[in-house]
């Protein structure tokens, strides 16, 4: 078990719900829509290492698709590792050809895929990547302000939109569906379960955000273009759009007190950087980049991607998460021009998290480093680094009051089938505060996103990325008034009721505003059919089936009411 | 005279007090210990650009070290441009090599040195340098933690030290005298005018600065060398050191009530990144990149020096300025741990600055920028950008109340013979406050200090950078009292009855204690006499000539209480 689910990680989706269409991948014409990284349409210049393996032009063009592809995801765009080992060629030319053909060909029980015998990669595909990676990597070229700026466009001015709602649509109940392969959300109404409308985005939307007011909608592609959607107009649409980067995953909007919806931040994987903009125009005004040391050996690293990005509640500060040098950003906008950054060093490989149910203390996984880190918003410092399983993911986390332990949060894993359940009441339950106070068996390893909701009764793990279809088909659901007991298994995409071969994964369960159902995406292939199947939280049996031919790889899916006010 | 002046604005030596000996910077076997960079001794690898002209190892070597020696100061090591321009090979490759070695060995009108003309340069090395600048320039490399603790020696334990001050010298009057070629510093006791001790350091001593109790005195060299001297100790020696870096000019100590002689915090041009130590031990603690966007345009740089550092008195916080981003780091030291930074965006190429007389407001050259910046320690925001003359380089300026504008501080520029004074009182003087409110004429471009003290009626205006032998050796004072009048000018160099032929430049004056005597350097090459020249503050006339054999090329000197207590 435990080398099936490693071997899973190493893949381009293994940190996140975007996943590339393996069909597509492997012909050198691919453009970044076909998936994995942007960063493969961007010309770069060929450094030419002498001392290794000739490659023409053509050949370090392909390989270094692929490699874009492939294996940037964990190794990191500079090669220097994260969830991968590091592939420098100070390390890969001592390696020599055979030694990396077998690798790339085979894997290994410590995560690496087996890209050849998988039938992803051709015996001369893995020799052209094994002599690319000894190769000096290519960098990217970086993003700044001018280029921001140039992709910039307001298309509906502020002036010129409503000044109050134009529609009956109940927008605390909307769900902003990522359709992830063809670049686009789709606005379903949540009490109707009709598509409202299909708004062109990015591609593979990674998040959908609200503002403070819950008015804007924004939404992130990994191509790093941001959608800012008026839910006012009478038909919700975009009113401004910018492109922040060459990768990115992460968006959020200023929610304290004083500052709704006055700054959106969004953080990029290339250039590592993140930028505060006009929450009303997507105007960019302050650059940071991350570049810098890491948190424990305190080295530089070249490549500190930006992970998630939550915004506090307890002062103006948003909490941006940097994967690679394993340190948290408080980022003080209450004065953009003399910014003021807190650093709070954390562990290293920082992905996801969420906040506790007091919103005070935000919980984020360290996800190679098998760690959740606790950080007080507050007070602004690290109060805890708590061992958990392989592998955290968990995307928010889910918060409940547990019988025994009071308020806890939960994480399930990539890695292995559990569910950590972490004790967060300092002040009534100090005992338990900051420990993994239960751990829970779920159906296997590949799990991304686990949920509950303050009126539920229930917690709901998906396993998208099990190997194991029926596990990657079907939901695991926990009796929070006994906890003793196994899980009950919901068999999502057999409701859905799909009449075609489509390799489906069921993934995201996520509430309605009242609490009362449970929406998942059953998705497939884009030319195959895909659907959203609603559960009622209190049967646990369906109540809904939304099928459309719009609804095309439809993935991440955003209840407005519940992500506006971090409720999860 | 405005195209001589900027000519010497590309020397190495333009941009600080440290300079080459350039008769033995041609020879390729050159080390650091023979003048500028000590790059040029790091091993770094050759990139080969197919585009670019061919060069062999042994060309490239050369080059290489010929660029850190000469070139590097200016156009940056990664040649990015700063007081220089860009010379990176999307610009260089266009322009091809004759017009690159015309360039090189006439030099141009705005700055660029005549290396051809002037004999500095063969024309085979203008050849050499004309292909060298086309190639991919080559990256020092990083210098982390375990680099950093790989070189740090504690030679006396703090609890090996003395408990109470061990000799009978009057501390407050200690002058710290850098020994610039030799890699020490001579500590001469003020009242007695007698060497105590010459003590090893780095090479070219760029700064002294003490603890907040005055018992600790830290030097830094261009070579990024950091030794802790104890003054308590019968004889005061070395009792810590370690590198922080591969080049460096700044180092400073934690000065906030309740901090006194916690920090020591060091920041370097090569790695671009600042490092807080323990002040006891000089255990590097925490290291900062200050990689990142520029202030302007917000472009990424991969090469922002740290230029000069000071701590702030109205909080826990040292005061960092940033060169080629233009930005000042306000660094909370209250909490190391959990480091806060407040970023201050000022204007491109930061050098150094002072104090106003309140010392809560920090003054700050943009040298190329030919602005001075002002900074609200208290507030921690910048409260003004102010033009000046060509180049400003105030060192840490000049404090002293105008009769007719009130409380001013004043810089003197590399570029032109201007001195800036700029009112600095917004509460009482509120209509002078951060403008240029008076305009003097020294003798000539190339100043690099100018100084008076609380007690003293006069304001001295060193010229060493002056091409002119008759203004580099001599020294302009301007009369407090009254500043229409033309300076009187003092023949320094003269005074120290030197009988040898060497090329000598008075540099830096520096009061003593009690404000009623001035010294300056005068500074010949290494195998020449130099000698201290000591000024009668009253009567403008020598008062003492310190002459030894051991005192080689002493350029900064440091008085123990006014560095201590910022007082200039």
């Amino acid at each position: 078990m435990k080398t099936l689910t490693l071997a899973l990680l190493a893949l381009p989706w293994a940190t996140s719900v975007a996943f590339a269409q393996h069909k597509d991948v492997s012909k050198p014409e691919v453009n970044y829509q076909a998936g994995g990284s942007s960063l493969q349409g961007v010309e770069m210049h060929q450094d030419i290492n002498p001392k290794a393996p000739p490659m023409t032009k053509a050949e370090f063009e392909k390989a270094r698709k692929i490699y874009f592809e492939r294996c940037a995801g964990c190794h990191g765009v500079l090669r220097k590792g994260a969830t991968g080992k590091p592939l420098t060629p100070d390390i890969t030319l001592e390696k020599g050809i055979p030694y990396l053909e077998t690798f790339i060909k085979y894997g290994s029980p410590a995560g690496m895929p087996n890209w050849g015998t998988s039938g992803e990669l051709t015996d001369e595909e893995v020799n052209l990547m094994a002599r690319y990676i000894q190769q000096t990597p290519p960098q990217p070229p970086e993003f700044g302000l001018a280029e921001m700026k140039a992709t910039w466009k307001v298309i509906v001015p502020p002036e010129k939109r409503p000044t109050k709602k134009m529609n009956n649509y109940n927008l605390d109940n909307l769900f902003s569906v990522t359709l992830r392969d063809v670049g686009r959300v789709a606005l379903i109404d949540g009490d109707t379960k009709k598509i409202i409308n299909i708004v062109p985005t990015g591609y593979a939307v990674h998040i959908s955000r609200l503002s403070a007011s819950g008015r804007y909608l924004y939404v992130i592609g990994r191509d790093a273009k941001i959608n800012m959607i008026d839910l006012w107009m009478e038909k919700p649409d975009n009113v401004a759009e910018i492109r922040i980067g060459l990768e990115a995953r992460s968006v959020e909007t200023s929610k304290f007190k004083g500052y709704e919806d006055k700054y959106a931040i969004a953080g990029s994987y290339w250039p590592p950087q993140y930028v505060i903009m006009d929450a009303d125009t997507l105007e960019p005004l302050k650059i940071v980049s991350t570049r810098g040391m890491t948190v424990d050996t305190q080295e530089y690293h070249p490549e500190p991607r930006v992970a998630s990005i939550v915004a506090s509640h307890f002062r103006p500060e948003f909490v941006v998460n940097i994967k690679e040098t394993g340190k948290t950003h408080l980022v003080d906008y209450s004065d953009i021009d003399n910014l003021k950054i807190t650093e709070i060093p954390l562990a290293r490989f920082l992905h996801d998290g969420g906040w506790d149910a007091s919103k005070r203390y935000f919980l984020v996984a360290a996800n190679k480093s098998n760690k959740i880190a606790v950080i007080d918003a507050k007070e602004g410092k690290r109060v805890a680094l708590i061992d958990v399983g392989n592998i955290p993911h968990p995307g928010r986390g889910a918060n409940f009051v547990d019988p025994k332990y009071g308020p806890v949060w939960a994480t399930g894993h990539l890695g292995d089938e559990t569910i950590a359940v972490i004790g967060t009441d300092p002040e009534k339950h100090p005992q338990y505060a900051w420990k993994v106070v239960r751990t829970l068996k779920g159906q296997g390893g590949g799990n991304l996103f686990i949920k509950t909701h303050p009126k539920s009764k229930h917690l709901y793990v998906d396993t998208p990325l099990n190997p194991d279809p029926k596990v990657s088909q079907s939901v695991a659901v926990f009796d929070l008034t006994n906890l003793d007991a196994p899980p009950k298994i919901l068999p999502i995409a057999e409701w859905a009721g799909l009449d075609d071969d489509g390799a489906k994964r069921v993934v995201q369960p996520e509430f309605n505003k009242d609490g009362d159902e449970v929406w998942f995406s059953v998705w497939s292939a884009k030319d195959k059919k895909s659907a959203i199947v609603v559960v009622d939280d209190k049967t646990l049996q369906p109540k809904a089936v939304i099928q459309d031919p719009a609804l095309i790889t439809p993935t991440g899916h955003f209840n407005v009411y519940n992500t506006q006010h971090d409720i999860y």
